[in-house]
């Protein structure tokens, strides 16, 4: 996988959401500890799914700019009576919501990013909003150097001009950056744009129940389990 | 000075030039290091006071947005003609002015800030832009939760828009941020706009020689020496 001829990247720029977190345990787990009759697996898979649809009506023009935290909402409102919770008060609902502010990092990942970050810049590139990213960053104790978002650039990805954002805070060539994310599609976005890439293997993201196809992708820079091991990849 | 009756403020953001960093004295080594004759004092002092001028070109209109680094590299070619620094190289150039990312914390700094964030969301506004403060921050090991700019913003301080534009990140009334600086002028643009301030003590900001008036503002939230003593104030 790996691509000796390329220079070690300065900045690696991580996807969140499957990435870092595991936000479909978080999710069951939240909505289950409101109402344990709840399929806590349906639910978080239903409101994932809508979050694609949900950018690309920003992205469209459809939608003006909209931050994840009220995408979440909105798509938890049109998935609350498909699982019986039309009954939920504004303050639970909100309470739910900020679910994707107090998810768990997977196991490698604070040793990991320990590592990457002693000698590379290390920052988020997520499509959730700052104060969503800052609140799980603070609770899980995640090191970033930087928090760095779609709001920052007001583009969702995979929208160039948030990979391109990234190389230009830092004053940086794409080639110097190098996303890591467990999604090919973003990384094959971050490739057009000239940036590395680092594909890490997830394969509970959508429920240890139903394994992802976790198969390498030649034309990333690196393949790794997980972040311990990207850390070896480029000796950190 | 304290205000008991105001809720404690859920973010401090922080000024950072003078605030947090010693400028005066980063810079002035930085110069004299490159050139052991140069008057480091006065080459400090006037590098620095382009610095509110320069901002102004931009928030005018006569400039488009430019960030910190490209405006302290005009400030910079233009000075350096005085200093008898015009046979500097480029890359003697370039390095010089990344100074400024090279800066110093004040010595209650660090624990002060490690203090603070135990009890806080703590984040930096500044007009530097991000990269500048991101590499600022992983060179010095200042902890902030989130670095935020007027490059986020894109309006430079005493812009209500960077003031009022933390709260809205962070999903938090005005009154719930802090602003946390050195600079009397930066503390009442953002009581203008509700915010909660802070008045840090730096008499040495413009060099030890040459100490700066310190004295309390009764409109201040709160008049500390130093972040060691703002965080016995606010409990942390």
């Amino acid at each position: 996988m790996s691509t000796p001829s390329l220079s070690p990247p300065k900045v690696l720029a991580f996807d969140v959401f499957g990435t870092v977190v595991d936000w479909h345990s978080g999710i069951a787990r939240e909505v289950q500890a409101l109402r344990p009759a709840v399929d806590g697996d349906a639910f978080a898979l239903a409101w994932r799914a809508g979050y694609q649809p949900a950018m690309r009506r920003v992205m469209s023009g459809e939608l003006g700019w909209t931050l994840i935290d009220d995408l979440h909402r909105l798509i938890l409102d049109s998935i609350l009576p498909q699982f019986g919770l039309i009954d939920l008060t504004e303050a639970q609902k909100q309470h739910l919501n900020k679910a994707w502010h107090r998810l768990d990092p997977w196991p490698d990942v604070l040793a990991g990013l320990r590592r990457l970050k002693s000698r590379h810049v290390i920052c988020t590139l997520s499509n959730g909003n700052i104060g969503l990213l800052t609140n799980m960053a603070k609770r899980a104790g995640l090191p970033w150097d930087c928090i760095l978002s779609a709001e920052v650039f007001r583009a969702y990805k995979p929208d160039p001009a948030a990979y391109l954002g990234v190389a230009r805070i830092f004053d940086a060539a794409p080639a110097e950056v190098m996303l890591v994310a467990a999604h090919q599609d973003d990384l094959a976005a971050a490739r057009a744009c000239g940036l590395q890439t680092a594909y890490i293997e997830r394969p509970a993201e959508f429920g240890a129940a139903r394994p992802k196809d976790i198969s390498p992708h030649p034309a990333n820079t690196r393949h790794a389990t997980d972040f311990l091991a990207l850390a070896d990849q480029l000796g950190c």
